[in-house]
C-alpha cells in the first residue's frame, strides 16, 4: 500500500484559477524600471511594486483567494502585520467577520490598518514566549471559524503566485527575460507562488529567496536540504519577514524551484528602502526592500544581467521610515 | 485686414500628436485608490501617480514632446527642478545637449537628478533678483540653442495633456466619470494639456487649478479674467510651483477651460504628502501634492463625488520628506 499522501501541493494551474478568482478585487501592480539603479548596480532591474496593492502589500492575493473559497461566515488567522490587512480587507469585502492574532509590538501602522478593516484585532507578547499559532488555534476551536495560515496553505501560495504571473505577463508584453528574480522571503509564500509562475514562463530563470541576517531559515534550509529554523532571538528591522521556519508546503515548492537563498544585513535594508524612496518614488516597508538590498550587495554578478524584484509590501511607520531615509536618503552616489 | 494672430494655441488634436510621439518614451503611469482616503474625504478619490514617470514628475512628457521637435543639437532652458531633468532626461535619450538655469536654492534631489541625465547646469540666485528667462536668453542668443519655455508652449503644453489622455482612458475603462478634477498649477502647461483632455472625454468635468497660498496668479487671474502676478515675497514649501505670473498661452486655454483655481496652505500640503506616504505608499513632493491638499479642504463639497486628483511629482529631498512625515506621519484618524 502507497504510503498516505500528504497536503496537496499547488501548482500553476491553481495559480491561473487564484488569478481568475481576485480578478477585480486585487490590483495589477505597475512594473517600474530606473535608469539611476542599472546604474548604480550595473544591471537592467525591472521592479514588481506590490506596495502598490490593496492593503499595501501582496499579502491580500493570497488572503482574498483564500477567503473567497471558505464558506463560513468568519475566519481566524495570526499575522505580524501584512497578511492581517490582507485578511481583514478580504474579509470585509466578502462580508465574513475575520479574528486576528498580532503581536503587540507590531507597526502601529500595520495594527491601525487592520483595524480599519473592521477586524477583531487580538494582541499577544511576541517577547513573552506566547505561541501565536497556539491563540489563534484555541480562537478556531472555540468558535469554530477556520484558521488561515500566513503561507502554508495551497490556497494562499497559489493567491501569491499571481505576484509572479502579472510580472511574466508585463516582462513578456515588453520582451525581457529575468536572469535573476529577487523575491522577500518569511515563511516563503510568496516566494513558492512566484516559483510556480516564473519557472513556467521562464524556465532558465534563477529565483532566490532574500531574508534578513538571523531570519535566514530559508536560505540555510535550502543548502541542508531539509526545514531549519531562525536564530533564536534573532532581531531584524524586517518584522514581515520573522517567521520561525520554512512552511512545510511552501519548501517543498522552494526547495525544488530555487536556486537558493540570499541574506541582507539591516543596513543594507535601510539603503535600499532609501534607494526606493530616492529613485522609485516608492514607500518601501524594510521587510518589502531585502530583494533591492541584495541587488545592492555582492551575493551575485548582476552585471548586465536582467533582475526583477519583487518590493512586496510599503506598511512602514513615519518615525522609522523618516529615521531611514534622513539617515541614507542622500543614498550612494550616481555612477 | 484681420489682426496678425497670436502664437498658435494647442488643441486636443495636438495632444493625440504628442501621445503619439512619446510613445515607448513616456511611462502610462497607473491610477491609485485608497478606501481610506475616501473615508477620510467622503468622495471617490482617484489618483494619477505622476510621481512614477520617468524623472519623477509629468515634466517628461511636456519636453520630450518638445524636444522631438527641435531639430538642432542643443536646448536651453530654465527651471525650478522638475522640468530641468524632463528636459535633461529627454535631451540624453535624443542625444542632444541640454544647459539649464536652475535657482541655487533648487532641491538637491532636482539639481544632482538633473546633473545625472548629463545635462550642464548653471545656477542663478533666486533671492538676488536674478532673471532666469534673461540667463537663460543669454546663453540662447550665444549659442544659437532654441529657449524650451517650461510651460508656455504649445509642444509642452500638448505634451503634459497626455496625462489627462491617460487619465480619461483608465477612467473610462473603470467606467468612471469624473465630476471634478485636481491639478496642480505652477505656469499652467499641465492644468492646460490635462483640461484638453479631459473636456474631450468628460465634458461636464469641473477642472480646477490648485495653487499654493502666495502663489495663487492663476487663482486670481481666472477671478479677473487677465493675467495677473503671484505675491512679491511670497514663500511655499511647494518649490515646483512658483511661477511668477500664468503663461499667456496657459492662460489662454485655462480661462476658457477651467472652473477656477484652489489655494492651499502649506500645512494643509504637507498633511497631504503624509496621506499619500501612508494611504498610496507613493512619495509625493509637496507641489505634486496641492491637489490632494485641496480635497482634504473646505473649498468643495466633495461627498459622493467622483474626483480625480494629479499627484504631480515626487522629487523631494529626503530631510524635508523625513521632517513632513515626522510630523504628520501618523495622519488624521480614519472616519
Amino acid at each position: 500500500m502507497p504510503a498516505s499522501p500528504g497536503p496537496a501541493l499547488p501548482g500553476l494551474e491553481d495559480v491561473h484559477a487564484a488569478a481568475r478568482r481576485i480578478d477585480g478585487q486585487v490590483r495589477e501592480t505597475p512594473v517600474l524600471r530606473s535608469e539611476a539603479l542599472d546604474r548604480l548596480t550595473g544591471a537592467r532591474l525591472v521592479f514588481k511594486a506590490e506596495a502598490l496593492q490593496v492593503t499595501g502589500s501582496f499579502k491580500f492575493r493570497g488572503a482574498y483567494n483564500t477567503l473567497a473559497q471558505v464558506s463560513g461566515p468568519a475566519v481566524v488567522t495570526f499575522s505580524s502585520g501584512n497578511h492581517a490587512q490582507g485578511v481583514a480587507a478580504a474579509a470585509a469585502r466578502l462580508g465574513k467577520q475575520a479574528t486576528i492574532v498580532m503581536p503587540a509590538d507590531a507597526p502601529a501602522a500595520k495594527l491601525e490598518g487592520t483595524r480599519s478593516w473592521g477586524a477583531d484585532v487580538r494582541l499577544y507578547d511576541r517577547a513573552g514566549g506566547e505561541s501565536r499559532e497556539a491563540a489563534a488555534g484555541a480562537i478556531a476551536a472555540e468558535t469554530g471559524a477556520p484558521l488561515i495560515s500566513p503561507y502554508d496553505d495551497a490556497r494562499i501560495i497559489a493567491g501569491q503566485g499571481t505576484v509572479g504571473l502579472e510580472l511574466a505577463h508585463t516582462l513578456g508584453a515588453w520582451g525581457e527575460t529575468p536572469d535573476v528574480v529577487l523575491v522577500p522571503c518569511g515563511g516563503g509564500g510568496l516566494a513558492a507562488g512566484v516559483a510556480l509562475a516564473i519557472e513556467a514562463a521562464f524556465p532558465r530563470a534563477s529565483i532566490y529567496a532574500v531574508e534578513p541576517e538571523g531570519f535566514d531559515d530559508t536560505t540555510r534550509s535550502l543548502a541542508a536540504a531539509r526545514r531549519e529554523g531562525a536564530i533564536p532571538g534573532a532581531r531584524s528591522i524586517c518584522d514581515a519577514l520573522l517567521a520561525p521556519i520554512p512552511g512545510e508546503l511552501t519548501f517543498e515548492i522552494n526547495r525544488r524551484r530555487l536556486k537558493g537563498g540570499l541574506v541582507v544585513s539591516d543596513t543594507n535594508v535601510e539603503r535600499a528602502v532609501a534607494a526606493a524612496f530616492r529613485h522609485l518614488k516608492l514607500v518601501v516597508e524594510p521587510g518589502g526592500a531585502v530583494g533591492l538590498a541584495a541587488a545592492f550587495g555582492d551575493h551575485l554578478d548582476l552585471r548586465g544581467r536582467t533582475v526583477a524584484v519583487v518590493l512586496s509590501g510599503g506598511n512602514v511607520d513615519a518615525q522609522l521610515f523618516a529615521h531611514i531615509i534622513g539617515r541614507h536618503g542622500a543614498g550612494p552616489a550616481l555612477a
